[in-house]
């Protein structure tokens, strides 16, 4: 199914019966919500529906998703249009691009010729909606483009894409299994470089290394977020960055780290304490540790992802653990600046069942004033439970 | 200046005077505007104002800044709270944070809770800006936004503090000059390891490597772009990923890289050719080089951006090079991302005044169908001329 081998990267790693089959299922949703036409800006679905991968994001590009057009249309910046008929499928007369001057410009948007290519398309008049919550579509885009329309409410096609992509294909487990072979080895050597006395961006620059190199089989990509390690009391906290200190004897080091295949993510966690770790510590990694086990174990087809997070947390209750956030999210595609695939969580209240394909990363992740335990699971859900994409050993590491 | 030396990297790496400076520049540009609370949410200038830095913008977060506040406030995330303590001088009173069950919600939004804590300072019928150019200030965020405020209009205030961010001071031009090191460096590793037979990602992993461990004097930082490093007929697109391809002789690659010192990017490009070069790609690279140092050597303070351009313009196209983009930027603190600061561009119509302190990307790159060529400098704006921060030979490399 994934022609991994082929030469040119150009090449978009699905066969294209593949995307036909992401584009309907796509359209199918769009005419159940009374969406004609959907502006995908989210770059995680723009790569999804058409292969195309470059870092343009940063300026506004949309991907045009119309009941009535046989394929997407892709309108970006000038320089980028290259890119477009290079990595993806679409037709070079679906490849539309705005002028350089429209980059950035105080006094115009390139909502113009989004709507301009619509009209060309005969497409302005019909039920337009746009992905709102997409981190590419700023507030300024939303109401340019509204302007644009002559004042019509742009209709709120949030999400929709990223609900198609919960359940993968065969093609799809194949590159996050890939992307799990690059993130163990990265962990592994991780916690061999984090050492006493070692600078901490000397250890992440070996993680990093190791998960770009991937593996002599699969190489990697940019990941949707930097490798998390941090360490000490500052491990408090899960999103700060390293720095030129030197890891101390006594402290205990968090990995969150992440590898991309072709786009594809999976996340792992674990920690590792420079010493003897102490009483409190060792209990909390215990408890986790348990509660992710007990989660995995009870995971079916059909079971609800808020009692994933129950079973969690009454395991590790009995602990005296316990954390707020939720414990886990759906995965798989990325960019940054995040791994999440936005839609179901692993918490009270949400009632979204689990289905065989579906991706998520548990992490019941622990952060304490005093220093934290990360130690996290990514799976899918197959037909009868749940397969942990990696096979590291599930424990708190400690170095003497 | 800079106290780089702190053992906690806690500490945000600027006196507090200089916080203090920022502050009252952005309050000073805030009353000229009508505005009295600007809600921040763009990382780059949270850090720039308090030295928050976290990779905690993939979920809302704003920053108060109020002309009847002496200090700003934080809202964010539950988990994000403490490292919000940790890397700022804010008061603790000052940090304030939303559950967790707001993150990633189809039913309620943290706007809720920004609107809450702007009514607990009496502050929430005062005119309100938000960054509606932000990255992550979304559409949906913008709409909640408005909602909880009763539907009355949120004002813009979009690169109010970019703008007062282009002028840097000398600790920040310290830091610019250390990512400087780390970036030419990499180059250098880079063009060591682009070789024909080396996979594209085993010589990517080896600038990652270089671009995070840094210099002995100074660590390296996740960046806010990937290295950009294409080879072959692939570089006809700028932002296109490496693969696991391998290179080949008679092809060149091109590489735009940057480094990360305490957010502050440098970014510089260079390209190299895998043989000889053929004389279409020697003469752009010729004329790239002799606009670049022609532009380079015209600045002066009080110069205009448009007519920086024009003279690359000129010199290049008496080679018969030109392109449409424009040829460069202002840059600074980053996140992803851009290292663009999002304010002044290098082409017509521009006219911003260069003045002493600015930092700017010249990057005439010229993209072509048969193989690009990068060639770039950062700079600084001095009291008489332009001062580039990096001191790489500047011409196309060639490897045989």
């Amino acid at each position: 199914m994934i022609d991994a081998t082929v030469p040119e990267a150009a090449v978009p790693p699905f066969v294209r019966e593949e995307f036909a089959s992401r584009l309907a299922n796509t359209k199918a949703r769009m005419a159940e919500r009374g969406i004609e036409v959907l502006l995908v800006s989210d770059p995680c679905n723009i790569y999804y529906l058409t292969g195309y991968d470059a870092w343009s994001f940063y300026v506004p590009q949309v991907l045009v998703v119309a009941l009535e057009l046989d394929a997407p249309v892709w309108i970006g910046r000038t320089m980028d249009a290259p890119g477009a008929r290079l990595t993806t499928y679409l037709p070079a007369s679906h490849v539309h691009a705005y002028p350089d001057a429209y980059v950035q410009a105080a006094d115009r948007h390139p909502a113009e010729h989004f709507v301009r290519v619509l009209r060309e398309y005969g497409l302005d008049s019909k039920r337009i909606a746009a992905e709102l919550v997409s981190y590419y579509l700023g507030a300024t885009a939303y109401l340019a483009l509204r302007e644009q329309l002559g004042g019509r409410e742009v209709l709120d096609g949030s999400l929709l894409v990223n609900w198609v992509r919960t359940v993968k294909s065969p093609a799809e487990l194949a590159l996050m299994r890939e992307a799990a072979e690059i993130v163990q080895n990265a962990i592994r050597i991780g916690v061999e470089a984090i050492e006493p006395g070692v600078r901490e961006c000397d250890a992440v620059a070996r993680i990093y290394a190791a998960q770009i190199a991937g593996t002599p089989e699969a190489g990697g990509l940019y990941t949707s977020s930097p490798p998390f390690v941090v360490p000490g009391h500052r491990s408090s906290s899960p999103h700060l960055p390293w720095s030129d200190r030197r890891y101390r004897a006594d402290e205990v080091v968090t990995l969150e780290l992440v590898a991309c295949r072709r786009r594809y993510h999976t996340p792992i966690g674990r920690s590792v304490y420079l010493g003897t770790p102490p009483r409190d510590l060792a209990t909390v990694a215990d408890a986790t540790v348990e509660g992710l086990t007990a989660a995995l174990d009870a995971i079916r087809p059909g079971m609800r992802c808020e009692d994933v997070q129950a079973v969690w947390h009454a395991t590790a209750g009995r602990h005296g653990v316990a954390k707020e956030a939720r414990c886990g999210y759906s995965i798989g595609i990325a960019y940054p600046p995040t791994f999440g695939e936005l839609t179901c969580s692993l918490r009270p209240g949400d009632r979204t069942e689990l289905r065989p394909g579906m991706t998520l990363h548990l992490i019941p992740a622990i952060y304490r004033p005093g220093g934290s335990v990360v130690i996290t699971e990514s799976f899918y859900v197959t037909e009868t439970g749940a397969q942990p994409f990696c096979a590291l050993e599930r424990r708190l590491y400690s170095k003497r």
